[in-house]
């Protein structure tokens, strides 16, 4: 792996990505029938080296990524997202003791049968191959990708930001080190040894070698992502999330539903950017809902009916109900019942997280199956969308777009399932 | 709909597809809460249209296509695959009724489980949304894919192939008024109203309001919409399958299969291009595979090794491996154990359908596990990947791409499945 970040020929770069990538679809095909035993060892080793002296490394690493940080007047916000310490490390560690813990997805068979014909068939869970995952500033981003593509028997080529690169190379480095040390090709988690625009683009050129490309960030990496793979990309490009609060819900359920979904971790993703009232109740509730989020220095945005029953929210602004604001601040619309509540999110939503509170069955029901997005909710808050909320354990991302994986991205969403056919000599007639 | 196919300019065919296609991205919502004794019932319009007076309409309208296909020359083969006539349209109406008698696939939840939180989570099948396939000549696939669309609760917008343009038009218009007598939205169902490629590249564009596109033909129509799709695409660029006949196979089992495998239907993706025979029986068993072959007539390109045991087949030309013949012609090469079949198979398959004939354990467990590709058989038929032999009634295509559907892609796999959460008021601690 190469230790900085040298200048090169937009060719050099293209043939060095695709050198990388073939080394790393090899090493997919070992990685693809390594035992459990071997893969969890692998991430136990890594775990053992960040609680170590090696963690030291990464420190020193991410040192040198902060000190260039402070020099290029990054905001705070940025410097604490790119910050390593001693208790950042071991929460990383303990990331990767809790993907160790998570059952092997792969080679698991579902709905094995006997048909007409005597063969019995079924599917089996087997790795997607090479997942080339391309992210931001975030240093735990790079042990979480690698430990999750391991674990499900894939190999993965990193591409993070430039700001975390020496911190990234740190961390890729002890994975290698670990494969090795397991007798796995080091070659399985690559990091590109250049952050280069050019040479993410070679990345997402390669069809056929490229099995699947994860980009994680701001709406501007993911759409440079979108415009430029010529392999598969599964994506998310911003949450806008929903409470649709219904005639017949129950009053204290939607407000510890709308303050959790609001206030309890802004920055999420699957946090709420918009109250939806129905028209009914506007008069007498919508007062109580706006002062339960705005006593906990929520900013309102408002529709023309909010306003006169809450003044003190600011009057809606083009493009707001469209804004992922991941701040304190809410949008509040008055809707003519459960249609309009549809309407708004067909318009509006992100496909992301929607959530109605209601009492009404009916209502419940079709909300269920009208709305189309990756995770709809009855009566709970919109934050439950997350892999480990959810059952699944760690998550890799969440996708929005349709194909393949709609919600978390898992274990099982990082494999696909091949069909396997057992039969006796059976041919078709 | 366009009777016939006018010259535009190219932004006025842009213009034209994408409002199409927002018309059945609108329709696509309704569908996808559509009964599924409604959809049934436009599926059952169909059929009796094309059993009663208004299958001498789509006669007609192939007569033209043939007329203009013979003027243009085209090859007996062609024109076979293109022609119509009052059986291929009885069988086209019984394939709609097989797909109503398909359980309805929206809707289903699986997996629903109570989490620690308190919250029931599952997943919900539902529609894609709006699919886009790209055909060639078969005027039977127009009917077939508009009937699993709409069974699966999707819109889709047709672009077959222009020798056939007549006959689409003509079953387009059948299911647009089956649809219209069920209070369904025709713009479900869309042809394309020329098949000029400024069309189809339009279609192929258009990322975020079409789902999906499936092509299905010759490995340069593929190519094609690989190259220029900006949506999701789901393809099989062709099928070049392996029968493995390892050291411990039972012969009769393996000559059966093999004969079953190149010669039941040689036009079929899945039929067998190149057989391997174990190095240990080849001095034994290889003549006598070979003979099964040549006594139907099928031609062989061998090996060395395999000349020397068999002196009638023709020498290996440069590419052979990689060739699909859809023809009576087979490859024939001598390896090394189930690790020389691996390595060739790993070269030269296409991530279509592999078997192996075996009777030990731990050969077959191998090879299904380490195969990459859409069905490993053990002691079975290639030709068993289908859709109906695999128990998943009628296909819409086989994918030999791993995201989202791998192997036949039916009435399930037209579907997404989306997070459903029932909760009680719950929110995340």
């Amino acid at each position: 792996m190469l230790r900085s970040q040298p200048l090169m020929t937009d060719q050099d770069i293209a043939a060095q990505v695709r050198s990388i990538a073939l080394d790393a679809k090899r090493a997919s095909r070992v990685l693809a029938s390594a035992s459990t035993a071997r893969k969890n060892a692998v991430l136990a080793r890594v775990a053992g080296a960040l609680r170590g002296g090696e963690g030291q490394d990464v420190l020193d690493a991410n040192e040198r990524d902060m000190g260039a940080a402070q020099d290029a007047n990054l905001s705070a916000a940025m410097l604490d997202r790119l910050r390593l310490d001693r208790p950042r490390l071991l929460a990383i560690a303990s990331d990767l003791e809790a993907v160790m813990r998570l059952p092997d997805p792969v080679g698991q068979v579902e709905s094995l049968r006997t048909l007409e014909s005597g063969i019995s068939a079924g599917r089996m869970s087997v790795p997607l191959g090479l997942i080339a995952m391309i992210y931001e500033s975030r240093p735990n981003v790079t042990a979480d990708a690698a430990a999750l593509c391991i674990k499900s028997g894939n190999a993965c080529i990193l591409r993070g930001g430039k700001e975390a690169f020496c911190s990234a190379q740190a961390l890729a480095q002890l994975f290698e080190t670990a494969l090795v040390a397991e007798g796995l090709p080091s070659a399985a988690v690559a990091l590109l040894p250049t952050t280069q625009r050019e040479a993410t683009l070679a990345l997402l050129s390669l069809d056929g070698i490229v099995d699947l490309a994860i980009p994680r960030g701001g709406e501007g990496l993911i759409r440079f992502v979108v415009e430029n793979a010529r392999v598969p990309v599964i994506k998310h490009y911003k949450g806008v999330c929903h409470v649709y609060v219904d005639q017949s819900a129950d009053y204290d359920k939607a407000e510890r539903i709308l303050v959790n979904a609001k206030v309890q971790r802004p920055s999420a993703c699957n946090s709420a950017e918009t109250l939806l009232v129905d028209r009914a109740i506007a008069h007498t509730y919508l007062p109580r809902l706006c002062k339960a989020v705005t006593d906990r220095k929520v900013e309102l945005h408002g529709c023309p009916d909010t306003l006169a029953l809450f003044p003190k929210a600011r009057a809606i602004s083009d493009g707001d109900y469209d804004t992922e604001y991941t701040d304190f601040v809410l949008n509040v619309r008055v809707v003519d019942g459960l249609d309009g509540a549809l309407d708004h999110i067909a318009k509006h939503g992100s496909q992301h997280t929607e959530a109605i509170v209601t009492e009404h069955y009916g209502h419940a029901q079709r909300f269920l199956r009208e709305v189309d997005a990756s995770a709809v909710m009855v009566n709970a808050s919109t934050r439950f969308n997350d892999g480990g909320q959810l059952g699944l354990g760690a998550e890799i991302g969440i996708s929005t777009s349709k194909l393949h994986a709609y919600g978390p991205m898992g274990l099982a969403e990082l494999c696909t399932k091949k069909w396997v056919v057992y039969g006796d000599g059976q041919v078709r007639a």
